[in-house]
């Protein structure tokens, strides 16, 4: 039988309606979801009246040009967050309108809570406050905000309520920016595509929380596989994050010695090699011995992950493809062997398998970029020396190395400690926790399937 | 079963099958809708030929550049048409193919008819004819047209036929083009993103005619309802529209004094409020007290509709996200209570809720500009001013502010008024009305479904 | 039942499982796919190592400039090569994830070695070999050999293993750069959009190779239908690339003289115009006389591939609409009347109707090419003329017109001659055969549907 409920225009009285399913909410739980919205909402709201601005003659300082340049990047890098992330989570089978939707409005938060954070964090660090003109790269930095929230999310897909994400999101974006300006801004180090701020911190992160929160019944698995359908909406996300990620790693690199055009082209031929070498790597690895779809979604994109620190260096076309097609095979191996020992082992359930995407290649990035950093030849980068990496006006090039190595520790640190806190509060008796994991039925109105 | 005839290429001889389902349709009916699909190109065709020239050096007076510079917006703009709406109306459980596809050719119409209708009315306003020679932003008020003729598209969806939707997007552009040139060149209005002159007067125009076709029966709304997957697609239309919809509010804007990156990023904190927003109104308005894929696919976009009119003007951050927020919970209360009221009360039974999507915010966007431009302080624009709003050469800022709130009247008026019109027309016995409502397989080839 | 192995990750055993299907992959097939994939990356590989670095102030000589303009452009091509194409090939009702996959694998692998095949015959050619500095017009060229490798997957597409198309895609390649070096270089041949280069040789190679593989029997036809969501996964691939084809024409064409935008605008109208003659067409010439989803998926793209030699000469408006509106005609009457005919007279089996799309139109293409050009005036190109053809420096009009028609032969011809030998190469007992046609099962994890 239809639910006709649902979109019956006919039926004035929605109020009066009952349905079996309705009474498992209780209004509270409604009035938590919306009102911690709300409240997140009015603090953003607070922030963008008292601190920022659109640029305007009227306030036109000398330095104030239009930033347009970075726009159409800007859009590329926004169709992977909501369309890349989005779709590529729509994979379990009960469950893709919540990881659409939910991927949707974490974004929605977390662009504007991003953008406030990392500038108050810097004004913060510098100890210099002012109203901030609002401009292209400072979106583009809220976005690259929303990356790590949604990474992060992988992790615990199906497991919390739209209430302890909002809440999350909240408190993982001020760590994020607090790890962001470290990283930057004291340690002076170069990380284009963030290996290390976006992936290596998200991906912690995300792994720390879902640790807190514990592993699913196996009844409770059920339903914590895929559908055909389910699998071919995923690839939707899968490709758009595939082509997209030269975009996000070359947004903000500058324009200065061919920087952005190497950040674009390494990236390009390090995600081009793990594509291929992770279809080799399903078909030998996987416990069918066929192509999974899990590693067609996922483990194809660790090029790009691995490319995030070194993309604008001085690193060969023929060193990007072996990175990538390394991390290719690493990453197959990490779904098929390393996430279910750890789901055993330290109790770490890992919806979508961030460690092997993220984590991992992550931390390989950020090494691929200190050792690139390391042996780099100063006349390679000629005059835009200084434009790659600042300090190295005043640090020796095995100095730079030592930093970017460190930051790679502050991000897994950073990540890791503050996603066992987060993940402490939202297991916490202050948050109702989710009762059908990976389900859409708790939150969202399904529609019956029609068999007819 | 498998109707294994539609693709099987081993069956030669194509005319002799009969199928049951075809006999529904008479030749006549196969004949009107090729033949009105011919005639309008045959129109198109000539008016290019007469009216229309490329751009080369022969005839490059001195005033002639290339606007390749407007083509990655064009393409943003593109995407939204035909991917933005073609999906988000994809929803319905057994009308998807129609949606997507009837949206595909009536956009290719009216991208064509746009071009010429918008073009002929400024010339005939002008009373200067000469030879346009094409270029990009001329495309880009051919997809502005479509816009428009697709949003009312959304009111009737399912209820009419290929025909009749030919013939609607013929008449509709000649209206709508009539109000553009009134609203632009006659009363010197701003409004950057078509608030009012591609939503609100789509939106009246559509219900307009919706109301004049009536309601269908009880048992004709049968399949007026979602299904799973049909939600999950309607998603990619959803945030392609959402992302994009900065470059359509911003895609003419000039870049002079920042309006064109004002709009940009007031457009992307407004529709990101009004994402917030709409999440938590579903959670408390909707029936079952859950998420609502109705709401989370429309409401969400009601903040990018708002600000239409206002984004590039003297409009602060936290302007638009309060407008933003605003319209997001106004949009998804619409869907709650006042579509189903008014299709009880008027018989105006709006398949889409575009009155909540794009009638409503059109006009609150309306107001937002005017409210603006009454304010505006002349010093905010600096030089650019009379960039903003051409007429201020000669205008107060509240004799501007006046006509500003009268294309918010012509737009809601014309549209209304030549939608009973339109309707009128189609409800004629000219056109064989539609017999299935939303469903597909009156006038589409539907393979069965599997359950193997 | 549902399989919970998939991805049920406390099963921690996996190499223990042992499914029924499962069987029939011997362990020769499993090594031959990933040894064959881990050749061609390492032979890619070889080459960049050898041939190519990355730009930087180092190796800046005088007439080193960043590229980054043509970086939009080629994201649009990606997005047609990846999405598009990928998307486009989802229509089989059981074969959706194979198509998305492999399409996405050849394509990554095209991308790099059509890069080193394009590059190696031109330097082949001209006798000058030396170092390569890689830059995005050489990355577009590696999309755009994919651009011929996918159209000929088209025409086998469920009939060959994954092993056969990497095959396949190698050798292909080879033969691909062959002609466009000769066409562009030797012939000295306008084809800015590769009507000829890409599409005629894509699809004749093709025709060619499917045509060595034969005709499944019927019952292997049984799969070689749609389904209600795959048609619509389809349809994003149509839409993609319907949208994007005016990049994919203008993407190397250059900004003098106007070219590159009339390469774009006399595109949107070609295949504006083809998808409303392709919808007249379907409801007439369907053997269901109702929208057949095969033509609205295809032959509505056919003004795209006709302006691929002509979008940047001298070709109006109105000529450009004539053109697309009579391909869009001609293309659903090919899959109506031609595909059939073909597969049971010379047993050409042609899944994707590659003919109809790609062949036919693009012969149309390479034809109104030479059109334009023998009937070109000089002064339509004023100082640009030798920018559009390089050889009009010292041919005439004619012999110019003569060239261009020699370029359709040289497509046609090596394309047909190259596909009949890989073809009898890939039949060939050195491969195993595909025995489940137009089905995921044999290489692929399939999940089980849920009917609950």
């Amino acid at each position: 039988m239809w639910n006709s409920i649902a979109t019956a225009p006919s039926d004035g009285d929605y109020n009066a309606v009952t349905t079996p399913n309705g009474r498992i909410h209780t209004p509270a739980a409604e009035k938590c979801f919306a009102l911690s919205l709300i409240l997140f909402e009015v603090v953003c709201l607070i922030f963008f009246a008292l601190k920022f601005d659109m640029p305007s003659p009227k306030n036109n300082d000398a330095d104030t040009v239009s930033t347009m340049n970075y726009y159409p990047m800007y859009m590329d890098v926004h169709v992977m967050i909501y369309i890349g992330f989005g779709f590529l989570m729509t994979f379990l089978r009960k469950y893709s309108m919540s990881a659409v939707s939910l991927n949707f409005v974490i974004a929605v938060l977390s662009l504007q809570w991003g953008i406030i954070a990392v500038t108050m964090a810097h004004q913060i660090g510098s100890n210099h406050f002012s109203t901030k003109l609002l401009d292209i790269p400072t979106m583009i930095n809220g976005d690259f905000a929303a990356g790590a929230v949604l990474i992060s999310f992988g992790a615990v897909l199906g497991k919390t309520t739209p209430t302890q994400l909002v809440w999350m999101t909240f408190l993982e974006i001020i760590f994020y920016a607090f790890n962001e300006y470290l990283v930057l801004e004291e340690f002076k180090v170069s990380d284009a595509g963030g290996s290390m701020v976006i992936h290596t911190f998200g991906a912690f992160f995300g792994l720390a929380v879902t640790t807190m929160l514990g592993v699913p019944t196996e009844s409770e698995q059920n339903h914590n596989t895929s559908r055909y359908h389910s699998d071919v909406f995923a690839m939707i996300g899968t490709l758009f994050l595939w082509m997209y990620w030269p975009s996000f790693n070359a947004a903000l690199v500058g324009s200065d010695g061919f920087q952005q055009e190497r950040a674009v082209m390494n990236t390009v031929l390090s995600i081009a090699a793990s594509c291929a070498s992770a279809f080799a790597a399903t078909k030998m690895m996987s416990h069918t011995k066929k192509f999974d779809m899990v590693h067609v979604q996922n483990a194809t994109l660790a090029g790009g992950v691995a490319m995030g620190t070194s993309c604008n260096l001085a690193i060969s076309p023929a060193a990007a493809i072996t990175v990538g097609f390394v991390v290719g095979i690493a990453s197959t191996f990490g779904f098929c062997y390393v996430t279910p020992k750890l789901e055993q082992a330290i109790r770490m359930s890992d919806t979508c398998g961030i460690l092997n995407l993220h984590g991992m290649p992550g931390v390989v990035g950020g090494l691929a970029g200190a050792i690139v950093t390391f042996s780099a030849s100063d006349d390679f980068y000629g005059d835009s020396l200084t434009d790659v990496f600042a300090a190295r006006a005043y640090r020796s090039s095995s100095e730079q190395g030592w930093y970017q190595l460190l930051a790679i520790v502050s991000s897994a640190g950073i990540g890791a400690v503050s996603g066992l806190l987060v993940g402490f509060f939202l297991k916490s008796k202050l948050f109702r926790q989710q009762k059908l994991k990976y389900e859409d039925d708790e939150w969202f109105y399904v529609p019956e399937e029609c068999h007819a």
